[in-house]
């Protein structure tokens, strides 16, 4: 089995589905947004790691929500050594077994942040792609609700640290414990060990887009959605759904208000008890930090989609609404989440290791900041174009952008075809502030010309024919050659 | 068919062959090193691209060195569209599909970098992974030598903002259109595109390997290396074999003079000469700008394993011997390539589209580095430790740490188990500059106590019960609790 061994000698350029280009200012913006993330968590004491792209498959796990056969979600292949490996799905598997693997070497609690690309093989839609990058914070080997706590402190600030305010950024804590509880009362064995418990946790993570009766419908008989396809239900019966829907909508105006409600709902299971003592322990330092219910709220509707969260879970939403491609508004949604997975390590190791962190999706939130703040999205100055006329001349030109460069400045000599005019319109599309002329002339007098595109470009807006009057009215000054780098930087300095 | 439906329950943690983990103070050097990099590349006039790790197969094309089924070298699979898609193994042909694919909607010459991991299924080594990053910058819709000669640029500057001089880093360039001609001089139709000129190139790329007479070998009956191994040969006559020889032989101490040898072996091939008025248009530009015979040669021996160049290529080496693992001197050999590839938009198109740049290979680059420079690898400070010794004060302990990270520090609460000992030994390995200790009588009277650690660490150096020394001699100072940032900020200064 292979890949065909024929390949069109022309293909058409294409790309499979799910996947995109970034290009020009929002990569710049997103490698803004990054330092941004990688400072705040640099200064609650994180340091880097980088896994590679590829695990074993069953180092991944089958964590994955709503796939049904172990391979499905996972881009996956033998490779050269007859060995099933997997492209990760998250960062959270690899570092499992780093952690692993790396034994007594690691001092504890060990923090580390990670950004790189995950993949899944799913079906891809509008906003949906099958690459996507993320950017974790974790720490290692501390089983304190201070570690769970630290995880919302590290959302807040990197949400301030990017401009997003309380206005912007809502955060929601539950605990997978609590829920455990929950099950254990309505007479499921083993918590989450028991089987329907996974299908539980699919109907509760789908509540955003189907409605609490849509829950309901999920945890008992079925649910039939808008396109007529039937989702088969857990099969509980109508009290045991009330339980789990009572649970779910014990979230109240303040952490303290939900704290009580989720007394009465949890019922007298240890695991339950020992969840809210953890939401409770939580709360207390977030309190005793001044941050407000507005900032973080507990949500028992919340639970995250991924298997192994055994703990305190959250997640982060953008609650301003942004505009689609269309011009529609639309909810971002989920731009971070995270939680407690404390059997995650012990997968590989069979001895406890307690686990904690954060992941922040990086596309969804650099797409919602790139509407809320698109005065930050800008277009990078381009850089001094310097126009070529005298092909003999080249190694002249060469030497103009080389000095430039020497002092600190973007400069490019043309590479392409044509006159003045094609060379300007390539100047204009480049963004560049200024152009640099040089011909026989200026060759013979020991001269260059510049023209000042920027203050072409400002009064361009301004009137009619923009083409002509740009033409003439373009400011151009000759000047000695051995002037050249202090009179660019005049006219940039004019300009700023 | 998938990977295995059974996972065991406890598997060890293990990585697939010729894949790594990257931390701490080898990613920070490295992201350094790409910040120096890009700053090169936008100076240059370069914007940035991000392209999808996965593109259609036959996107890719067949152009991996020294493979000889379609598929190997590329990890591959069917995706659930049913589609082949592939890693990419170079940012080369993804920016070729996208180029294709942006069509008119492109400004001409672009001019890109993009960073990032490629991948090949191949046997791992020493030193030979299967996953590593390349940095690169293209010029496309340039044909002219200057575009060639600015690749001589980049890379020279790039090595040179490194802190890589003439003395650590040198520079190749060669001309695939001259062994056109050297080829059709023996006879072969077509060039490049005899079935027999790609055995040739390969033969040739593995000069540095096997010596002249093991390309003599290749070139001829065949080779037989050390293992035993035998690799087939390209059946030429030893005639035909010399001619190829001398071509890779003319290399000589200057530039004028290596093109005055290749005149004379090239022979009366119209591509040749081509290939020999490109250098010459090369040279004409890097001797205007001053660059001596020292810091570009031209080498014909250097010919770019990769099938797609169709003119100029280039390669720079460190010259420097570095220490393996084991401490053994060994060459770190090429550390980026690159050349003009005119034919592989074209594959998408129809159209001619030329097309030039160079690759960075940046985990061999940053492996130099982290020799020629170890005092530039040294771990990053550590954060301010705020130790816990009272578990109802927790969120006292959290405030400590948002105040002095709001003043701009790195600090942590400490969220393992254990004392004070534990503690301290912790904040040693974390190299945190500072402790700060909290229990009751510090909460009582409204103070801190702080245990200045740098100190502490610089003087245990120096006498031999370390352990002991330390417990002692380490200053520790008890202060107003208000003034937990300024003091903080006194400690760090006075070591820095």
């Amino acid at each position: 089995m292979g890949p065909p061994n024929e390949t069109s000698p022309r293909g058409d350029a294409r790309q499979p589905r799910g996947l995109r280009d970034l290009s020009g200012p929002l990569l710049r913006r997103r490698a803004e947004m990054l330092a941004t993330i990688q400072g705040v968590y640099d200064q609650f004491g994180f340091e880097p790691l980088e896994t590679p792209a590829f695990e074993f498959v069953d180092s991944l796990g089958k964590f994955l929500p709503e796939q049904d056969r172990p391979d499905e979600g996972i881009f996956a292949l033998k490779d050269s050594d007859d060995q099933w490996i997997g492209l990760r799905y998250d960062l959270t598997a690899p570092l499992s077994r780093y952690v692993a693997q790396q034994g007594q070497n690691l001092t504890l609690p060990f923090r580390r942040y990670q950004v790189g690309s995950v993949w899944r093989n799913e079906k891809p839609g509008p906003g949906r792609y099958r690459e996507f990058i993320q950017f974790d914070a974790d720490t290692i080997g501390s089983a304190s609700p201070a570690a769970d706590a630290e995880n919302c402190l590290i959302l807040r600030q990197a949400m301030r640290a990017l401009g997003l305010g309380v206005d912007a950024v809502s955060i929601g804590v539950n605990n997978r414990k609590i829920l455990d509880g929950v099950l254990a009362g309505i007479g499921f064995s083993e918590g989450q060990n028991d089987p329907r418990a996974l299908i539980v946790l699919r109907a509760i993570d789908k509540f955003d887009r189907v409605g609490i009766e849509g829950v309901r419908d999920l945890l008992t008989g079925g649910r039939k959605d808008e396109s007529g396809d039937f989702a088969p239900g857990a099969g509980l019966s109508d009290s045991q759904a009330t339980a789990i829907l009572a649970f779910m909508q014990a979230g109240r105006s303040s952490r303290a208000a939900t704290l009580s409600a989720l007394v009465d709902v949890v019922g007298g299971a240890a695991r339950g008890q020992e969840g809210i003592a953890e939401l409770q322990a939580i709360d207390a330092i977030l309190t005793g930090l001044g941050i407000g219910d507005d900032e973080v709220r507990f949500d028992p509707s919340i639970v995250r989609g991924l298997g192994y969260y055994t703990g305190p879970v959250l997640e982060a939403q953008i609650t301003l609404e942004i505009l689609d491609d269309d011009g529609r508004p639309r909810q971002v949604g989920s731009i971070a989440g995270g939680g407690r997975y404390d059997g995650l390590v012990s997968r590989f190791t069979g001895k406890p290791m307690p686990a904690t962190g954060v992941s922040i999706g990086v596309d969804r939130l650099l797409a919602a900041l790139s509407q809320l703040q698109p005065s930050a999205m800008r277009a990078s100055d381009g850089p001094v174009l310097v126009t070529v006329f005298d092909r003999t001349q080249l190694a002249a030109y060469q030497m103009m952008a080389a000095e430039l460069r020497e002092a600190g400045l973007r400069a490019e000599v043309f590479l392409g075809q044509g006159g003045l005019k094609a060379q300007l319109r390539y100047a204009d599309r480049r963004n560049a502030p200024v152009a640099v002329i040089a011909g026989g002339d200026e060759f013979a007098a020991g001269t260059v010309s510049l023209k000042d595109l920027v203050e072409g470009q400002a009064m361009a807006g301004q009137i009619e024919s923009r083409d002509a009057w740009r033409e003439k009215s373009r400011a151009q000054i000759t000047i000695p050659r051995a002037e050249l780098v202090a009179q660019v930087r005049a006219i940039l300095a004019a300009h700023s």
